[in-house]
């Protein structure tokens, strides 16, 4: 991985873990941030690496946006800046690796935002989550987009209209996040999902994950139409064969990606 | 507000209480009662009230259509009813207000879609929520709507094609309540989740809420594409530069609106 | 109903089981099984029964595809394949009468997706429920469709991506399955359920379900159009018209259909 200035960065094994690592700001999400955090996840995504990790460094795990950053732009200086977001958001989806947040401290508007945007997520019992544009003056409303895709619509409206912070356990209940553990046990928890969750054929599980993104939202008819062509394609993919031969063999698959 | 022959109206600070008064009838939606909500709802959307609670008085919240205005219909006449009653349910959710249904005793059918439609709900421990029409001879079509985009969908046909009555646990459990509270607990906890739900700037807040509902259903690139342009116009209103600049300052805003 | 080479089925008062009964391959779906049970769904749906359950024999419910059935198959035949399963999948939900899962043991992949696709599940304490293609060479790209559309996005990338177990609890408390008993109770539970779910109207309960389905995944306003003149019409058929008058003359109604 290159260097960048906000970020750490790290290749162990199969996994690339991406830390946000500027704490004197809380992690928030300035243009040069999000620009970063950008190009980590695009040159993360074209490595052979099977897993993806995002962390915070320092006491949260990101506040959102930079408010210094935003509060001088104007109109299209902010369209700007919320293009860079949601490209970020939109490419830790497309990526071909399993994308999971390590949440700690708080994940507040764009913060939050993220580990909607995530694949899974896993958070320390301490960590809080929220949209507090509700209480102020501008309004969640991007972070608002995949937090309503993730947690049930009551639950958006009190989180988005309040602005109040919710603990990991209304989280995990809610379905924003896969798991909640002690907060030492959060790295275990985080390589034992992860390991769980990248098993098998790499590009059977790139394709899968890409797959499910593109028909989530729609119709089921729709849906359908998306997922079965992927599917019957996919069948043909030396993984599947590998996979099925293996099992009509009754022997350990050798995955040829 | 003015007068209404079927409703109490209050305005009690930024609060506007719409109580449903026809107990003799278990506060069903007859054309008149629809009417006169669908009025009310107006005019407290056109007023600077912040808040809106829809209540019922008597045994129950709402029983949902009144079968003695339905019977005697055509398919013409029952579809102006069932226009109505849609009207009233967008209305709530396009008012910049929140709205908050505080639920007592029964809400069937409509009732249960009032509860759906409003922003948020509490409900009293003693309550309960069906879709009757399961288990009769018409069906609970238009309520299933927003009960359907509230609860997941396995829940979804268990109360609409069994008809039968779930208990306000169930309910939060499902998520179509934020929060089950003991009766006599019941408006002070209205009262609470309303005072943090209506914090900030209020032209911010409507925008954002009407934004909330018109991107919850669509695919996540067009929901972005909508939350996008608002959030980068909102940037530009008065309340969030004053919210901003006070994050800034490190002082208390003054919301200009 | 006819006679079927891997099916068992039963007629008994108004409810049809079918039966999967290849055991010896744990209940997977081979092209000749999927044409059975659709052939089976398509018969009991015609018939004037209310209720259809769907049971499997032996130790699991349903294993998924066969694979030694997909491993020979060129990407032409696995479209053909999984276009049977999907109609089959399709007519459970299209098919007049109330479908309820009778699961134990294991449902995986294409055995998942038919506890998604049923209108009510009921689970034994000790089924389980798995998507495995997410470890293997494939991947459940079809099976997640109704799987997304019961269950968070969050668990079901989880489910998606380990191809992990998870147990009825934890499918309980996701929603994709109505009820979780001892395996003991299990008949009993799938036929309390069903009692309750087939009261009513016969034909305004069949339109009922099938208007559900037409409108759950639409934006809300689309769905409100399709279920508004739905409504308006079932409010015309005599099963309506006989609930209405049974209601308002205090006396128990007696279905026309």
């Amino acid at each position: 991985m290159g260097e960048y200035q906000h970020l750490l960065t790290k290749r162990d094994g199969e996994t690339v873990t991406i830390t946000m690592n500027r704490a004197s700001r809380r992690n928030s999400l300035s243009a040069e941030h999000l620009a970063e955090l950008l190009a980590a996840f695009r040159e993360a995504g074209e490595s052979d690496a099977t897993g993806i990790v995002l962390a915070g460094a320092g006491p949260v795990f990101s506040a959102g946006h930079d408010f210094g950053d935003v509060a001088a732009r104007d109109l299209p200086g902010v369209r700007e800046l919320l293009r860079l977001c949601t490209e970020l958001m939109r490419t830790i989806q497309s990526v071909p690796q399993v994308v999971v947040a390590r949440v700690h401290g708080l994940a507040t508007a764009a913060g939050c935002q993220l580990v909607a945007s995530c694949d899974l997520a896993i958070a320390a019992e301490s960590a809080g989550f929220a949209l507090p544009g509700g209480k102020g003056g501008w309004f969640c409303h991007t972070p608002a987009v995949p937090v309503a895709r993730v947690i049930g619509r009551k639950r958006l409206m009190e989180l988005a209209l309040t602005g109040d912070v919710v603990d990991a356990a209304t989280a995990l209940e809610w379905g924003l996040v896969n798991r909640v553990v002690p907060d030492a046990e959060l790295d275990d928890a985080v390589a034992e999902l992860l390991a769980r969750a990248t098993r098998g054929s790499r590009a059977s599980k790139a394709l899968g994950k890409q797959t499910l993104y593109a028909q989530l939202d729609r119709p089921e008819a729709d849906a359908y139409t998306i997922a079965l062509e992927v599917m019957a394609a996919a069948s043909q993919l030396p993984g599947a064969k590998e996979g099925m031969a293996a099992f009509l063999e009754k022997r350990q698959p050798v995955w040829p990606d």
